[in-house]
């Protein structure tokens, strides 16, 4: 299939060029084919006019549970550990395969019509949530954010049942629909795991050539605790000795990390997945991100799952990140609408080793168009300002994920919403709530 | 009219009975005549089957600047004073009549699509304002944001044109469509008038029985610099010594008001207007919501200007009031789900003085549907939850002012987007931009 999409107004999320004008960008197969001013020669299956709309990479969940759109608003107005282990715990203990497919496909009809094309996702009965990606069309780094509970004495690998699960979802799914789907080696945090996991995760990792997706200071307990177990090392340095981020990694949140933390992100490539609605929402903190920025280290950005979100939309997380460090720093200035887009695209497809997030020549055609003909973005005098601080997931019109186009108009192409709807309320919710 | 919305989930924002499901409501002239299980006597011009959809008080704005729509995104990325001095202030010179007509319209277009049904306004030009709103069909609280910067020893009401500006405006617009606009008194803040014009100004309200819509405490420079000139008063302390205060009033941001100022604000029924989005944008800072709360003050929601937030979606600032103090406060439970919608119904439509924001016969019919259907808001495990954490404008199917419907899926009923949009293009931005 090819497409050629002609009046385009273009994000390119390149610094030297962020913003074209009247261009044309060809897309053959799975990637970008030409961007340029002049009309590239040959013939396509389909033409765009992108009049009145922007075309910008579309937006990187570095992130999420994605299954977790089945508790959406679940146990609400609680404090964390009561929330937790009365409500999210019980009722995670209930999924089936059939809940998670349910579960994955709703989140990820919202995440689609809201402008997402890549996600990174870690939650259990992983490999159901592949063939649900893969159906679905974008792009996904899975996980299944490995436990490990037992005396460390006893451990290992046959026994532990999240080695086990590591191993066959690498095996069935890494690399899946011509990398559509990659598979992470993953922690899920320290304070739910021991050495000998972490050592064999790093092993691993670095056997098959992984990325590694863990959480990470998220809150000020889990860092001080940490802390006081291991001699004052923080959970990324204490992970560090065990070689965990050879391959680099995401580390979502990041509420807690030192400036040292910092230092040793940026010489081992850790990229910090920034959650800000989830943050505030479970009252973690601000991750100081003005500071990660400034140490060099890699910042994208997540929704975390929508149970403490309660929502996939990411253009809410761009204008947080953008505005929430403003006013907790008292600096207007402290993250531009370029760096807070760049969170949402470029950077989140580098740290999932994914050749998207820019319209360039070569890249993966994950695209978007905003219509800015919408009240709520006109009149435009900036259209990267217009982006990060007014749109919203109505005013996204289509999405293009690695060249095929999964959402149009409001029309879903991949998923059926109304069976998604169906499965979730006559299977789903019964299964789990009785 | 008579409309009768019939098999209803009713989000009534009474705490005694905040939700009502299986119910009819029915609506007579400007009025909502009657809300029960029952289905009432009599026939009616329309009957609305809110199956799947959620009925709410439609949402109250309690501080904006409407026609600062043309600005959106106009100058982003400047610190304040330069953004101000040398971007909003030149624009905002070159505006006329029809400008302000243009903008206005444009703002209250995404208002409307989004669920706002009342507004608080402080703008120039302000009869231009009044006479859109009105064929809008909203209703809404005009001011002129008095200013006065001449020598205090030479002030007189009849060359100081605010106070003229103000005496017009009520002559001509206080009560006008039956109410649908009322006027306040207004002083723009403590820092760009003096205490003539604050003695008038409260004067002027006490005579006409006027609201007070004032800015307070946006910065910190600003409460300081006031407490260096007023023996160490505050803003709100010291226009209370000139009687600004006597009817109450909406008094702006108040970010940095103090355990007095909170004292002081609950004897005077002043209410805090919170614009989150705004105040975080502007590098202002985080006003202190769970203190006001527990003070006992009145605190409603604005979105300020669009030009510093930039949009006008009150879900967004509901949202983002019920997150950002858990997460700058540490206390997942600082504010509830019903406290945050609180604020953007009952509580605004309370300092406007407005007999709304609650669902009950005999108030005014200012009333929205929610649709529940849409993926985002799919499974609803808690309404309340659902409503603040994962509500966006484009689930407003239905906004039904003062008992008439005037935005209906995605249709305006009072206002020509198109010829709205022509305006803004083809007058209003060449006039200011040249």
């Amino acid at each position: 299939m090819s497409i050629l999409f002609t009046n385009v107004t273009a994000v390119t999320m390149d610094p030297a060029d962020p913003v074209l004008k009247d261009a044309f960008v060809a897309v053959e197969g799975r990637k970008i084919a030409s961007v340029g001013a002049e009309r590239p020669q040959g013939t396509f299956d389909r033409t765009i006019d992108c009049t009145g709309k922007v075309l910008m990479p579309g937006l990187v969940n570095a992130h999420t549970h994605v299954p977790m759109a089945l508790l959406r608003g679940y146990g609400g107005g609680h404090d964390l550990q009561h929330w937790l282990n009365d409500w999210i715990f019980p009722a995670e203990a209930k999924l089936d395969d059939r809940c998670v497919a349910a579960g994955a496909a709703l989140g990820l009809a919202e995440m689609i019509a809201s402008g997402t094309t890549c996600i990174a996702d870690m939650y259990m009965r992983t490999g159901v949530i592949a063939k649900t990606v893969l159906e679905a069309g974008i792009s996904a780094n899975l996980s299944c954010g490995g436990l490990y509970f037992g005396d460390p004495a006893d451990f290992s690998p046959e026994k532990c049942s999240d080695c086990q699960n590591q191993t066959v979802l690498t095996e069935e799914w890494h690399g899946a629909g011509d990398g559509q789907i990659m598979v992470d080696a993953s922690i899920h945090a320290e304070y739910t795991s021991s050495a000998p996991l972490w050592r064999w995760m790093a092993d691993y990792a670095q056997k098959h050539g992984l990325g590694m997706h863990v959480h990470v200071s998220e809150t000020k307990k889990e860092h001080e605790e940490c802390r006081g177990r291991n001699s004052g090392l923080t959970p990324i340095q204490t992970l560090d000795r065990y070689g965990v981020w050879e391959n680099g990694g995401h580390a979502a949140h990041c509420v807690w990390v030192s400036d040292q933390d910092m230092e040793l992100m940026r010489k081992k490539n850790i990229t910090a997945v920034h959650n800000p609605v989830s943050n505030l929402k479970l009252a973690s903190g601000v991750a100081r991100v003005p500071q990660l920025l400034k140490a060099g280290v890699n910042v994208a950005l997540g929704t975390d799952g929508v149970a403490s979100n309660n929502s996939h939309d990411l253009f809410e997380e761009v204008k947080l990140a953008a505005i929430l460090h403003k006013g907790t720093t008292g600096d207007p200035t402290a993250i531009s609408a370029f760096d807070a887009l760049s969170m949402a695209t470029v950077n989140g497809a580098r740290t999932l080793g994914r050749d998207a997030g820019v319209i360039a020549p070569g890249k993966i055609a994950d695209l978007i168009l905003v219509d800015f003909t919408h009240p709520n973005l006109f009149p435009c005098h900036d259209i990267l300002e217009n982006l990060v601080y007014s749109a919203a997931p109505s005013n996204v019109v289509m999405n293009m994920a690695r060249g095929k186009i999964i959402y149009e108009n409001g029309e879903f192409l991949t998923l059926d919403l109304e069976k998604i709807r169906a499965e979730v309320k006559d299977y789903a919710l019964p299964h789990i709530f009785g």
